[in-house]
Parts: structure tokens; C-alpha cells; sequence
């Protein structure tokens, strides 16, 4: 078994290279930005960046990197064989066997891929704010929401590697319309991108006069704006964060209903405004879950690693199928 | 290992009895109304008319009644320790560890419990149309929703075993009332008692004129004469047939999302308007699920034991924990 693996997570922005030892130390960090070059074949640039990635690491380590495991976290559908079936925040990479790619320009076997919040919820199941609990989901909140579903201490990962897919459970059946193709999907209410279009949907109905007035026109007025004034107590700013713990609850009681997880995990890029959010939605899962007194508390933590779960699980993915 | 296992699915209004053999063969049945006396104990006057029946199935076939194990299905919050802890629909028993009881007046400890619907999942998987299929979820149409999560070949129970409340999914945040205390379950929607409700919306609002007026008032349109007249090529009934299988694809795209399942199994007591439901959530199913042309092909089937599945379950429950 190998001492140490390198995780990278491959966002829509940055790609995040950890090197990782087994008991979860982060030994060491390169971040670069995510190429969205198309002109070459599907997840070429990608795999260019990521192979310098993992050089950088390996030599910095006195490492072979075709001796070093390496996995890779990646955004959309994941199928099990490692191809990147559909990922609407990584083009150029769409189709792409990462795997392969990187494997071939690494002269390595040892290279693994997973769906990014499936890394996530590894990680924080293996070292984190899930460990020692069997039934939990991990929900990253960013653009949009990921999810890795925790059952009775195994990932589910479905007949083709697609489980966890929450983002697009649709919660408000005539609601908004998704980027997907469907509508009213919970990502469009309870993310960050959900948080910038409820934003804007308030301050078109006067919901948030202060703000606008600061700003000097409803269209000024950022997502970023809502939680700085929030965290400030303003309550126009309050009652709209308030609103988006009221979806985040709604989503997760959904998740309680079909897979009775008792614990949530919060990570990805709205984590910073969790601390305003959360509290909301842990008072709300109350009236939301079906027979909620009849059930040990359910709990909602923020991921302990952060940013860095998703780096670190796909090194996990990569100590687990190698060994 | 024993060659035969008792199971009972004990429903709102009645319970189902088999005696089963290991390859699935039903040997014999009784069915008995469900009490509701709610002046004994909690799960009493339940548990009296159960240990008839493993009585009557036992002597029938030369057995004593504390040498099969027997198993019960019970709609409703089963705790994995055989606590009912939450039965809206069986409240006589709600809280009541009918497995003890059972046991005690049989004499034996030979008695499991587990969910109605996970029941069923566990016996189409084995014996049905879930056969082989290792990420499937079953769904009850009835009164309400019940269902049953298979992953990777494992039912999921979850913390304590309530998983698979899937009729409690919220698919329409603002949408109707329901007995649970929530809006917009999906049980709302696509169940028996969704067609039901949708059948009085759509007459009051003058849709179904044609029934109307054959049943002399928008208030004595009921789901069966929908259903009927569907059959026979009625175009204002055939729309709300159309409208169910639309919420029923929407439902089981969620799940598609969260647990990337391939299959779906139909049961319960709305099997018998499935075959005019389920060519419409077929299609629909299509523009519902993300990603739906990069995934293998979803398939929906009915139950291949329709009724029975339950107590079939529930016996192949009683031989998997008892061996």
C-alpha cells in the first residue's frame, strides 16, 4: 500500500492538486486554472494541466509519478468505466476518458476518476464531519448543488456511477427554469446561483429597498451584497437568507424522506454563507420532515475541509482502488 | 435452513397472509380484515388476528406455528428494532412492537418486521421484476406512496430503518396539503388518492364535462370512472390519466437523480390503472430525467406479483433473518 496519493478536484474555474497521506495530512498544494480550451480533443487541455499537476507534486516529493496513485475528482456524470458522460460546467472535457489521458501521459496505471462531490462525501465519510456515521449526504453548495449519497457506510453510486445527482431533484414542480432543461430543480433555490436569482427576484419586487438604494439600481445588487448586509442584521437581507435556509431545508427533508440519512454534510463554494444559512434551515427541517419527533435528531454540519474535500476524497478514491 | 416461511402484509384495510416456499411458491393464504379497536394495547387486537392466521397456515400444512419463521410487513415508520414508530394509517398499532407480541402469543421467536413497501422491493428483486437488477426502486401506488430503495444489490434502510418514504418527496413546494403536515408530497399527485384529488380539481373546474354529467354532479366524479373511462378512449379522461403519469415521471426522475437507479417496479392497488398510466410517465420520463439521452435506457415495469408481493417479502424476510 502506498504511503502517500495525489486527489485532484477539477472545478468549472480552478483545478485543485493535493498530495495526501494515508491518515488525511494534505503534504502538499498546486492550483491552476481549469482550462476551457475546445479546439483539441475532449479533455486534452485538461489533461495537459492536470499531468503538470501531478509532476509538480510528484517531483516536489521525490516521488515517481507513475508510482504515485492518483484520482480525479471531476464535476457531472461520472460513468463507472471513468468516462465524463455530461458535464454542462466542463465542456471541453465532455465525453473525455480523463483517466485514460492522464494515465497515458504519466505512463501510469494508477489513475482513477469519481464524480467530485462523490470525492467529497469519501472524504468527509473517511476524516471528516461525516466519520463514523453510516447514513449521511454530503451537499455542496456552489453554482449549483452536488451531492455523494452515504447508505449504510457505502457511497451509492448507481448502475452507471450517476447517483447523487441531488441538484436536480425538482422541488417546485411550475417553479424556474434550470440550466438542465427541466424547471424548478432545488439547485435553482437553495445554491449559490439559487442565492443570486432569488436576489435578484426580490429586489425587482421591492423586497430589498436598502440594498438598492446603496447599490443604485435593482441590477447592482449581488448575492455577495444580500450575505455582507445579513451578516450585519439587516432584515430585508435576513428574510431572503432566511428563505434560502427554507429551501435548503426542503431539499434535504426530501433526501431524509426516500433515504432516512440522519446528518448532512455542507460544503462547496456557499459554505461562507452557511453560518447565516444553516441555523435556518435546521429550524425549518423540523416542520418539513415527515414524522420528525419520531426520529433521533437529524444533524446538518458544515464539511470540515472545505474547499479541500473534494481534492482530498479523490486521494482517498485512489489509496482505496489501488490497494 | 427451513423450507417454508410465513409472511403477513398487514395494509389499512386488510391483511394478507401466505405460507411461501424458498423458491417463491405460495403454498397458501388467508386474508383477514385489519382491525382498527384501538381500546386494547397499542398493536393488540392487530397482533390477535395475525397469530390466527399463522395458526390456521401453520396447521394447515402440518406445522407448528413456533417452528416458521414468520415475517410481517406494516405500512408506515419501522424501526430497524421492530418499533411501529409512526402509522397514520394502522394507528391502533402505532408504537407497538407487533413482532413481540406476535411472539409471544405464538410462542416463538421466529417473528420479523420490516416496511410494507421495502417488503415488496425485497421480493421483486428475488423472485420478480426486479429481478438481477442491482440499483431499482419499488413503488406503491395506493392510497398513498410507498416505496423501496434497492443500491448496488442491498435494500437501503437508512438510520433506522425509514428509509424509502419516497411519497413524502415535496415535488411541488407550494402544491396541496397533506396528511403528513407537509404541501406538495408526491403521494399528492400520483397516487391512487392523487388521481382521486385531481379527479375533484378537474371537475370542479369543468374539465371532465362529459363525466359530469353521465354522474349528475361535479361531486360524484370519482378516480374509478376516470380510470374507466380512460379505457374506453374518453379524451377528457384520458388528459388526467396523462396529467398522473406526468407527476408520477416527475417523482421517479428525482429518484433517477439521487440514486441513478435504472429500473422502477410498480405496485399497489393503482396496478390496475398502470397500464394506462405508465405509457405516459414512460415519455415523460424522457424530458424529465438530466441527462436522460447520456444514460442507459430507463425501464418501468408492474409488479410481477401485483398484491402479494408484500407478503411475499415479508416471508423472504423471515428466511433471510432467520438463517
Amino acid at each position: 500500500m502506498n504511503d502517500v496519493a495525489i486527489g485532484v478536484d477539477v472545478g468549472g474555474t480552478k483545478a485543485l492538486a493535493l498530495i495526501v497521506a494515508r491518515d488525511g495530512r494534505v503534504l502538499g498544494e498546486v492550483m491552476s486554472p481549469t482550462p476551457h480550451d475546445e479546439s483539441h480533443g475532449a479533455g486534452e487541455a485538461t489533461a495537459e494541466v492536470l499531468t503538470d499537476q501531478v509532476l509538480q507534486l510528484a517531483t516536489r516529493h521525490g516521488l515517481k509519478a507513475n508510482g504515485v496513485p492518483v484520482g480525479i475528482g471531476l464535476p457531472g456524470l461520472m460513468r463507472r468505466d471513468g468516462h465524463l458522460a455530461f458535464a454542462p460546467n466542463l465542456q471541453s472535457a465532455s465525453g473525455a476518458d480523463l483517466g485514460a489521458l492522464l494515465g497515458s501521459s504519466l505512463g501510469s496505471s494508477l489513475v482513477y476518476c469519481e464524480n467530485d462531490a462523490n470525492c467529497a462525501a469519501l472524504c468527509e465519510h473517511e476524516w471528516g464531519a461525516g466519520r463514523g456515521i453510516d447514513d449521511f449526504v454530503m451537499v455542496t453548495l456552489g453554482t449549483g448543488i452536488g451531492g455523494g449519497v452515504i447508505a449504510d457506510g457505502e457511497l451509492v453510486r448507481g448502475r452507471s456511477g450517476f447517483a447523487g445527482e441531488i441538484g436536480h431533484m425538482v422541488v417546485d414542480a411550475r417553479g424556474a427554469a434550470c440550466l438542465c432543461g427541466g424547471f424548478g430543480c432545488w439547485e435553482r433555490y437553495a445554491s449559490g446561483g439559487g442565492l443570486g436569482r432569488l436576489t435578484r427576484e426580490a429586489a425587482e419586487e421591492g423586497r430589498l429597498p436598502t440594498l438598492v438604494a446603496q447599490r443604485g439600481g435593482t441590477e447592482f445588487v449581488s448575492a455577495e451584497d444580500v450575505t455582507a448586509a445579513a451578516a450585519e442584521g439587516l432584515d430585508e437581507a435576513l428574510a431572503l437568507v432566511r428563505e434560502v435556509g427554507w429551501w435548503l431545508a426542503l431539499g434535504l427533508s426530501n433526501l431524509a424522506a426516500i433515504l432516512d440519512c440522519g446528518h448532512f454534510v455542507i460544503g462547496g463554494g456557499l459554505s461562507s454563507a452557511s453560518d447565516l444559512v444553516l441555523p435556518y434551515a435546521r429550524e425549518y427541517l423540523i416542520d418539513l420532515v415527515e414524522g420528525y419527533d419520531v426520529r433521533p435528531t437529524i444533524t446538518i454540519m458544515k464539511s470540515m475541509f472545505g474547499p479541500r474535500s473534494g481534492a482530498m476524497g479523490a486521494a482517498l478514491v485512489a489509496f482505496e482502488r489501488h490497494s
